[in-house]
């Protein structure tokens, strides 16, 4: 037999009764029920219920451990009978009486349970994270995460994509976050960057003639850290593909979420195909570029019904409205409620009115509303009896926001709400520029790098602001899961894109050099996508928080609790990386004069 | 028809004559045969060769295109007709008839040839690597890597394990090579540590109760380029286990190891199974713990013969004899050559003697050995007519590495190499301690960290010396595919084996804290192994120098060529990190005397 184990913990059933076995794993569970002791015995792959009889061997060693005890265990496997059969366990229908027992590794008194969630802090949590790991609930999500990211790289190699790793010590790139960096030894006063995003290298892929390039791979920005971002490392889904136009992307993709959604998603439908929504009409239908369409309301731009209206809260604004079906029979409070949301959102107030028979409104507002301005309406809305109407009134974007804010509330709190789906769609045509409202400046309104739609003759020919880009986002549930875009891969296209912006031809030859240089020897039309890994397992796994779907996170002071990361360094390793340590500011009296500056420890010495 | 391609340049068989069709690629030959332009276009899948004939405008445009322009090619596929079909073409039996051209992406003068090897410096290619890598060489070993590190990923899923991923931000740790560290910002004078390997963070999976792990994972170690290893990062197969004894983690690695060097090895054959040898017989007879198995020879120890000698080059020392069949008939100077061979390899010299007709023995040596001697060594190394025999006399270190590499060279050069094959092996059974030869001082041989064999018991019990450890390495054609070992998990036992070399109880308990807290919680037996993946990528492509297998390496300096990694960065962004930069030292002169020190360009200012 072998010497840990002859089955998992997982394994045994009621076809095995009879059987002598092995099993090794940890004291999970002991209960003492008139001398004879029940202990759940818990490994990998599942629980299994042990018995030991008063006045055995295994009985005497069983009843002193402390749970977690690591144990090995032979015994015979018995029929639970009937009555006992535990439905939950797969393992349910048997017990094993335990016959001999042998501590494999012993266990101190854990600080917090393993077996039940007693609610025990996170930073106590990420101190002991090897045994917060053991608990279920994070077993599974690091489970999850594991058969994910193998399911992803399983069906990226189907759809013909190859992976390849690109450099993680690499150069700082001019835009985006901050860095992390790593002072070189052998190169003194120079520092690595640990990548943002492979960007450029994925690019050069193309160049170099890959035709379709994936990775799973770790990104770097040395942010503060949030709910759906730790601070530190981050995985995504890099994607670029050459030869290319943007359906082409969208197609493996698409083909990619749903697949994957559908297996890990716990049965909850996936939207097929994905709508594919421009820019400008998500942002009036939605208020947002990041629509959850779980929430099945639409607002409508009825500004024009309002152009010359008397109603001076609505006359000369872009006024939105939110037609809500079977909400005009909800009391007062219901809308004053509604009201507090859109004020948490910035409102100053949120307008509504209530749609009876003969389409009669009624509420706050009814009396500001002509006769035309109702006829509108109803025919603009498709009122019907029942239906309630939410109105903002402002400028664009600050009404997208807060009426896009309330129609998925006011879904949620009416019912329009579609729980347990997942609902993506891809946001296209993106805006190439926009105006600063107070500068008239035309600058980027996104991605400087993407394609314009219509090339250089649109560039040349079109007013800036109507010019859109090859760009667009993957969005679940109102999560955008991906920013991508064919991008711009002819330097004369970019020199005048940028020339628009008001970028001259000699700063971004300088600035983007290398890019450039690349671009000229060759270089295939291609676009790419990168979804984020960890949004996706938090949405599988339903859970709030990035770190409970990550084995090892920093905490939200990007510090390893169990590790002790970051610690300091030796002065003899400073030195070695040419760096010193600043120490912070101090305030120092010099000739009177109170003056603050830096000390170097090194040069004090 | 899609906008860039119907087919790719390595897709069109005989049986697509007469069918329209449109390609892109790069233009990787032209050739002009009276006018008529033939063109090898090509992309990632393949080479298709396009016909232009004279006066069409398709002819008009490809023959002022530079090499490597990306270009968009419509035509007609035909025929080449028997007399000019290609055989070393997957596309060989069919051309394009080019009748529309359009040029995707302009390309300038490259600075060396893409489709022949111009001989071009290192340098030279990894300043343009995005040019190099689409020569057929590497664009081929690139892809075997990807392909190689997608099916070990596959099998070892299928073989039950579980990828994760570990942190890549994290904690100095005390031993091995030099760090790579990175300045925290949120945590002022604090720095964090790339991982060398994630070595705890796999032991804490198995004490988190994750069974069967495994990754590919990013090292990092801050050490100088070789030939064999990349500076700055690598990728091994990190492996652990729980519940296992060594044979269970080489009866998957072997199985693995097995598939993908059959699957990958263009059809050389693979050992099956895999010897085990003990480390003191791999010294003994092949004078290395990475024998190459391909030389088909082994030496062996004939101290004893030479005990009592007169033969002072023998006499009282460790000799070790290596017979090699079918070459008494070689002339003087391969046994010179031989010689030159071992001085090279340190030794003073190597004697040999050619055994002729009934055993004579004949050679420069043959007059200082006894019929005693000769009678001793024909039995133990077999001798027959037309062996040669080459010996080594010293100490048994030096011996051992002299012998071992005489032993490959010797059989290289008569013919008793095995060319094209790939022998493994497991090395099992290193010693725990070794005598440090000068102090007497019992040291660790290898890895502290391992389990010794016989445990608590044999520690209490055996010469130190005398004690083996679960260590292991898996080899493969003399190359060191990686150590591993099942580890030593129990406080107690690793306490009592530091013990034995000299470490006192507090010492172990400060320096390894974090692991010793972990193994006090229930930790299960576990091991594991870590093979090195470049390294097999090496193997499987044959490829003398990593960087061949690496899309962007960095250079022997550690510096990126291409992207200009590493780089300055800003006083900005230093302070932000709270560090400084070390000038150089300079040579100051204060007081007439000259002062050597340090000077921190932000203190100067």
């Amino acid at each position: 037999m072998h010497r840990y184990r002859s089955h998992t913990c997982g394994e045994l059933r009621a076809s095995d009764v009879g059987t002598d076995v092995r099993l090794s794993g940890w004291l999970h569970n002991r209960r003492d029920l008139g001398g004879i002791l029940f202990i759940d015995l818990r490994d990998h792959y599942g629980i299994t219920q042990l018995v030991a009889r008063p006045g055995t061997p295994a009985a005497e060693v069983l009843d002193k451990l402390t749970k977690e005890t690591v144990v090995r265990v032979d015994g015979k496997v018995v029929s639970r009978g009937a009555e006992n059969v535990n439905p939950d366990l797969a393992t349910g229908e048997i017990e094993i009486e335990a016959a001999e027992v042998e501590v494999l590794g012993a266990a101190q008194q854990i600080p917090f349970t393993i077996n039940t969630d007693d609610g025990v802090n996170e930073e106590r949590r990420l101190e002991y994270r090897f045994l917060d790991l053991r608990r279920e609930r994070m077993h599974r999500n690091i489970m999850l995460r594991s058969a994910v990211i193998a399911a992803i790289r399983q069906k990226m190699v189907a759809l013909g994509f190859n992976e390849m790793a690109t450099p993680i010590l690499t150069a700082t790139s001019p835009e985006g976050a901050r860095d992390f960096v790593v002072p070189s030894r052998l190169n003194p006063g120079k520092f690595y960057a640990l990548p943002q995003a492979p960007q450029q290298f994925k690019q050069l892929l193309m160049i170099s003639g890959f035709d379709r390039y994936f990775q799973i791979a770790p990104c770097f920005r040395d942010e503060d850290a949030r709910a759906d971002r730790s601070p530190g490392e981050f995985y995504q889904l890099d994607v670029e593909m050459s030869f290319v136009e943007q359906e082409d992307v969208f197609q493996p993709i698409e083909k990619l979420m749903t697949e994957l959604f559908e297996e890990f998603g716990g049965g909850r439908p996936v939207t097929s195909p994905f709508p594919r929504i421009p820019f400008r009409e998500a942002m009036l239908k939605y208020g947002s570029d990041k629509p959850d369409l779980r929430a099945k309301l639409e607002l409508v731009d009825v500004t024009d019904v309002f152009e010359g209206s008397e109603f001076k809260a609505f006359a000369g604004k872009h006024v939105r409205a939110l037609a809500v079906p079977d909400t005009g029979d909800q009391p007062r409070k219901f809308f004053d409620a509604m009201g507090d949301f859109a004020v948490e959102q910035g409102a100053k107030g949120l307008a509504w009115v209530r749609v009876g028979e003969g389409n009669a409104l009624t509420g706050p507002i009814a009396k500001f509303l002509t006769e035309d301005n109702v006829k509108a309406l109803v025919e603009r809305l498709g009122l019907e009896p029942g239906h309630a109407i939410f109105f903002g009134a402002g400028d664009f974007d600050e009404v997208s926001k807060i009426m896009g804010a309330v129609r998925v509330e006011a879904a949620k709190r009416a019912g329009h709400f579609e729980e347990g789906v997942f609902r993506f769609c891809w946001i296209v045509d993106f805006p190439m520029y926009e105006k600063d409202e107070e500068t008239g400046k035309i600058d980027f309104s996104h991605n400087p790098f993407s394609m314009p739609q219509g090339g250089m003759k649109d560039l040349e020919e079109k007013d800036p602001l109507d010019i859109l880009a090859w760009q667009y986002d993957i969005v679940c549930n109102g999560v955008e899961l991906s920013s991508g875009a064919i991008r711009n891969h002819e330097p004369e296209i970019m020199l005048k894109a940028f020339e628009i912006a008001g970028y001259d031809r000699d700063t971004v030859e300088q600035e983007f050099a290398g890019m450039l240089r690349a671009f000229r020897f060759g270089a295939p039309p291609h676009g790419g996508i990168a979804p984020g890994v960890d949004r996706i397992v938090m949405l599988l796994a339903d859970e709030p928080n990035i770190r409970e779907t990550i084995a090892f996170p920093l905490n939200g002071n990007a510090q390893d609790l169990m590790m002790g990361a970051p610690t300091e360094l030796d002065e003899s390793r400073l030195k070695e990386l040419h760096i010193a340590l600043r120490k912070p500011a101090e305030t120092k009296v010099v000739e009177g004069r109170p003056v603050t500056e830096a000390v170097h420890p090194d040069a004090a010495r």
